[in-house]
């Protein structure tokens, strides 16, 4: 997306469209083509996904030479077309396109794909042009999808006013599909005819005028016909919107599922706290998805096999899985694949170990995961028998059932017959098993036109596209369905935030003092510290903490004071207190401090450092990052990130999450770190964040110093707007 | 793998079979099917892939019951064949085997495919069976392929003795697959149909009774119609063999793709020393692979992605690419993808963005990733001239070529034709790039019959599959190539090793002290240390290195000293360190150790803890972890393998491949770390293991300080077998 669409985006009114309007746009009666000439190819291909057989409703041609374009008669202008017109479908060149938008608004046709490009995406100019058209859209209440984009296909309300060839329809299903990407929407048809997968929509967004992807998203998670929503994103332009959607989708049981690029242009955030390091535009959007449960997946062939196993409707209680296949290298396949995406194979219980062992030969293998060996050459009702017995075992929440649909047709019709007839019996054993059965094929290859005329005539689902990313697939989705209620309950947030009013300068900091003032005052347990103002004071404060101790400058404009000689550590009487103070004042008058003072601390050592800290993200708000503390935040990065708010729970869990959650368990024999009491200090943390609202700019706790049941936060620094 | 399978393996002569007997198991002109009964599916399709069409050789079936077979005379005795028989694949049940080897043996046939299963992998029976089998190959000299395995398909050598139906056989070409897999053959056999790739044999290894993988590799190795080498591999049973053979592959340049199975069950190595934390059966594999140049994936598309663009030929002299394709979205995802596998994108040079203006549309991006924007529909020769332009920059090293095949027929044979000639004119800009130019799909689909025909009538390739495979395949081909001189002379060792023989009793532990007179005397650099007998030895050791100290209980049988109370910290004066020999020794006299004495050592504090350690691996030898040490190793397991023997260079550069390298770097201003001196250091312990030979079961030293300039042992163990 360049600058100027930005600019754009940012001067538009940004207001959910309504359910009807979305109804409207998505199932109009009747559409005007208005560009329509036969020297474009995108007017061949719209009018070509509008013939009788895939719309019923009336197409209109405008052209403004008018005569026969595409075998039918136009219009020479949008004016003499009909007053029952729902639709524009706009392909003009850009210049025309004002006058042409006006024409639609004078019409009273309140809904407009705009195909044409030229607009913000190409460069001011045509940002210019499209806020021309985003006034008259304002102005007349018309919906636009688009520009720069080619349009939908509404396989399920067969309605496709869309401009590139759909030389073949998917099969009609479950998945809708929303694309910030109109190259890529091809692909996305072409490969839901490959796996021979079930599509209810698919939208090509475009430059998003009026209506955004969240528009699109909120019209499928109400839409019948659609019971999965996969997305190719590249930027969200209405963030609390989407959340607001998210939501929905979750309670709706409709899983979001979305490739998002930009992972290798994603910058970390420039900010003078450290924790800056760990929240990074990519890692953001993770932490965003993961909070509303939105499934992120880094492949289109990803996306299609999460969007097939969640629109196959198979629901899991747990995640334990049977496995049954007759190859031992598919299984070390099935298992490498399964780990990573928490996916277990427990033993079976005794008795359906028995109940295989009755009828597997002797050399295959009766545990999980079960090996029926190439003998189903010989007896082929192996695998449907297996299915039947695992799938009633109490240890497990479904199967995952190795088998590939054949390829090739056989030139002996009986071996068809009989390749339905087996495959059929494998839809029977399923009916009958408990849990679900997954097939998973091989690897992701096509459904061949003879494998999905067996499917069809079997009744045999196409089944997961391959190990590799069908696994994959398998392991998101019951992570989905085990963590929705959860998710849905962390969001249930709706505690009344009291704003928290400081006197501070905007663009101004608060250093270590000030900084630690407010959090202890928040409930941040802060480390004591007293303020001196001179060799004396500090050295009582030091005699009434007991040795040692720390002293350190206290000034706000000095941001890293051990740079400059700022932190004396270990000081064992008042002496060297005495001269510590002495010391720490002198270099903060050299860094310019009028009358400076120092901070003195009892001295800590050992424990886990961690890091608390607190940014604003442009697009989705203050971020909380919990990670590991001290010079390690840059060097392992480890951190977890929680969009504020937060709940409690999810705090406590991603602590268990870090890379370093060794270090809190007690390594060699330390104290286990108490993860209740670092939440605590991390939920006062995000209080202080939520209270403060804009005017914070970050808020950084580096070291959180663990030991053991000990939590002490001894240094902060907060930033402001 | 049973561990039937294993104990019989033991027993087996690991001899590698000469080029000469390999080539004639694979290149039979006359086979004899033993056991061939129309009541076997295993019969009938290996019948059917020997018929006329497939082979030109003959072919005799053996029935005990003669007759008619398949619609041919059977004869009934092995002794019935013709003298000329070259290949026996028998088929026979378990139980009949040793008899029919045995009349295979008498008749002089020299290869043999064993079909039959109920062998090692059955259970003890079988593996009985199975060394029985092995003793008359033996007697012999017959090279036998399986048992338990369906046999190969040498297709550039039109001889398919093969187990499973191939309804359709593959292209001719450039890849050579074997695998320890019978089940996943048809599967890599429908990948290369899939996506229209050449294999030119394909081997189901099986038991591996007589011919191994590596076997099968060497032969790849040296035949010439195989350019690239696909392994699926579960277990490699001959390391030493395979460590030549990898060698001769990356001296012929022919690339070894290993899909090797076992992640999620490999266990790390149970050690007493933390080495055995970092060193698991898994990351030694991927140790050894790396340092042979062997390429590992993780999927079976990935397996064929990467055979593909090696396979193709295509030469890489750097990994700076250009990028050409009509979809922001597609560059999008090009760069998230190329990103990890080390793939470049840089700024084309004036020129070329100057020439790309010139014919490009105004809001076209002429920057490299060029996006040429869907105006490609108006405009269909804007690809092929984009590429002609980008592939003369001289920052590039080749192009990523966006495109497609089309999928569909087109029902206007015009049409056709035109695909044909669009598809003939790029193939003609990329004969005339500078770079080579390689097409990528956008997602990992089948070439289509139709996209087939296109290719083929065009000379088009089909293009690497999908973004997401193909990207990842593109980066580990540039890899390749590039490392293949350096991984060359790496292996070019061939230092004599100065055997070290050290009095140690087996099984028994060198604690610090011995490690470390050991290992100072061989070039480490150890911290100083005095062994004290008394509180006035050690006062006065402390003395001389002056304060502070550190004083540690040094007994051999006391493997982690300072859990017992045996080591003080911080010691600064003599009376200090008196006591502490006196509470160190005695914790040592507790804890069993008779007339125990103490180390003193000058006390070392801040800058980074490595480790350095050897292990000795059951398949590959000696291992040596350099990493994260301290309490680290087991926290972040944050270390590089190396298989002994290995070059200085690659020591050097695996520190810099941690993930705490930035430590190294010098963190916040911290002194950057000697590389050099590290290196120098873990060298001189490699050289100790090595010269130790089978003695050594572990070495190691952790913490290795190092600050700055400054690289120290500060404490060792070793333990012996």
């Amino acid at each position: 997306m360049s600058n100027h669409a930005v600019e754009t985006a940012e001067r538009r009114v940004r207001m959910p469209i309504s359910p009807e309007r979305m109804h409207a746009l998505f199932n109009p009666r009747s559409i005007a083509l208005i560009g329509a000439t036969e020297r474009s190819g995108w007017s061949w291909a719209t009018f070509a996904n509008l013939t009788p057989d895939r719309f019923s409703g009336e197409v209109h041609l405008v052209n403004p030479k008018g005569g026969i374009v595409h075998g039918q008669q136009s219009l020479s202008s949008v004016e003499e077309l009909p007053e029952n017109v729902d639709l524009a479908y706009v392909m003009v060149g850009p210049a025309a396109v004002v006058d042409v938008m006006k024409q639609v608004a004078a019409k009273g046709i309140k809904s407009a794909v705009l195909l044409t490009s030229g607009f913000s995406e190409a460069g001011p100019e045509g940002a210019a042009l499209e806020l021309e058209v985003l006034d008259i859209a304002l102005q007349h209440d018309i919906t636009i999808l688009g520009p720069n984009g080619n349009g939908f296909a509404n396989f399920a309300g067969h309605v496709t006013p869309y401009g590139l060839s759909i030389p073949r329809v998917p099969l009609i299903g479950g998945i809708g599909v929303v694309l910030q990407s109109g190259g890529l929407a091809s692909t996305v048809m072409d490969l839901a005819l490959a796996r021979n997968v079930g599509v209810s929509m698919l939208t090509a967004m475009g430059n998003e005028l009026t209506t955004t992807l969240t528009d699109v998203v909120r019209y499928m998670v109400h839409d019948d016909a659609t019971k999965v929503i996969a997305m190719f994103v590249e930027s969200i332009r209405d963030p609390e919107a989407f959340r607001v959607v998210a939501r929905e989708a979750l309670e709706a049981g409709k899983p979001l599922v979305a490739m998002k690029v930009g992972r290798s242009a994603a910058g970390a955030r420039v900010a003078n706290a450290h924790t800056g390091a760990l929240v990074g535009d990519d890692s953001v959007i993770d932490a965003v998805f993961s909070q509303l449960g939105v499934v992120r997946v880094d492949s289109l062939e990803d996306l299609v096999s999460a969007a097939e196993i969640f629109a196959s409707g198979a629901q899991f209680k747990g995640n334990r899985f049977g496995v049954v296949s007759s190859s031992g290298g598919a299984n070390e396949i099935i298992a490498d694949c399964a780990e990573p995406v928490g996916l277990v194979f427990p033993d079976f219980n005794p008795e359906t170990e028995q109940a295989l062992r009755e009828f597997l030969p002797a050399f295959a293998n009766p545990r999980n995961p079960v090996d029926l060996t190439g003998f189903v050459v010989v007896q082929e009702d192996l695998p449907e028998r297996a299915a039947e017995v695992v799938a009633q075992d109490p240890n497990i929440d479904g199967v995952i059932y190795w088998t590939d649909l054949p390829r090739e047709r056989p030139a002996d019709p009986a071996t068809h017959e009989a390749n339905v007839d087996y495959y059929r019996r494998q839809v029977q054993a399923f009916a009958k098993a408990e849990t679900p059965v997954v097939p998973v094929g091989t690897a992701f290859t096509d459904i061949t036109p003879y494998g999905a005329e067996v499917s069809v005539a079997s009744g045999y689902p196409s089944g997961l596209g391959g190990i590799h990313h069908g696994i994959a697939a398998l392991g998101k989705a019951v992570q989905w369905q085990l963590q929705r209620e959860d998710r849905l309950k962390a969001l249930q947030d709706d505690r009344a935030v009291q704003p928290l009013d400081i006197d501070a300068a905007p663009g101004s900091t608060f250093g270590e003092h000030r900084a630690a003032e407010l959090l202890r005052s928040e409930g941040v347990p802060m480390v004591p510290a007293t303020l001196a103002a001179s060799p004396e004071e500090a050295a009582a404060a030091a005699e009434s903490f007991g040795f040692p101790v720390v002293v350190k400058l206290a000034a706000d404009e000095v941001e890293h004071k051990s740079d400059i000689g700022g932190v004396a550590l270990h000081l064992n009487s008042g002496d060297e207190v005495r001269a510590a103070f002495s010391a720490v004042t002198a270099a903060g008058a050299r860094a310019g401090v009028v009358d400076p003072k120092a901070l003195v601390q009892p001295m800590r050592s050992g424990g886990v450092e961690l890091i608390v800290g607190v940014v604003q993200d442009p697009d989705w708000g203050p971020v909380m990052a919990v990670g590991l503390g001290g010079i390690w935040v840059e060097v392992f990065k480890d951190s977890v990130l929680h969009p504020l708010p937060v709940s409690r729970e999810r705090v406590r869990e991603g602590l268990t999450e870090l890379r370093a959650a060794a270090l809190l368990d007690g390594v060699r024999g330390a104290e286990p770190a108490d993860l209740d009491a670092i939440t605590d200090a991390a939920m006062s943390a995000a209080a202080v964040a939520e209270r403060l609202g804009n005017r914070l700019e970050s808020l950084e706790i580096n070291p959180l110093l663990v030991r053991g049941g000990s939590v002490e936060a001894l240094d902060a620094l907060i930033t402001w707007r």
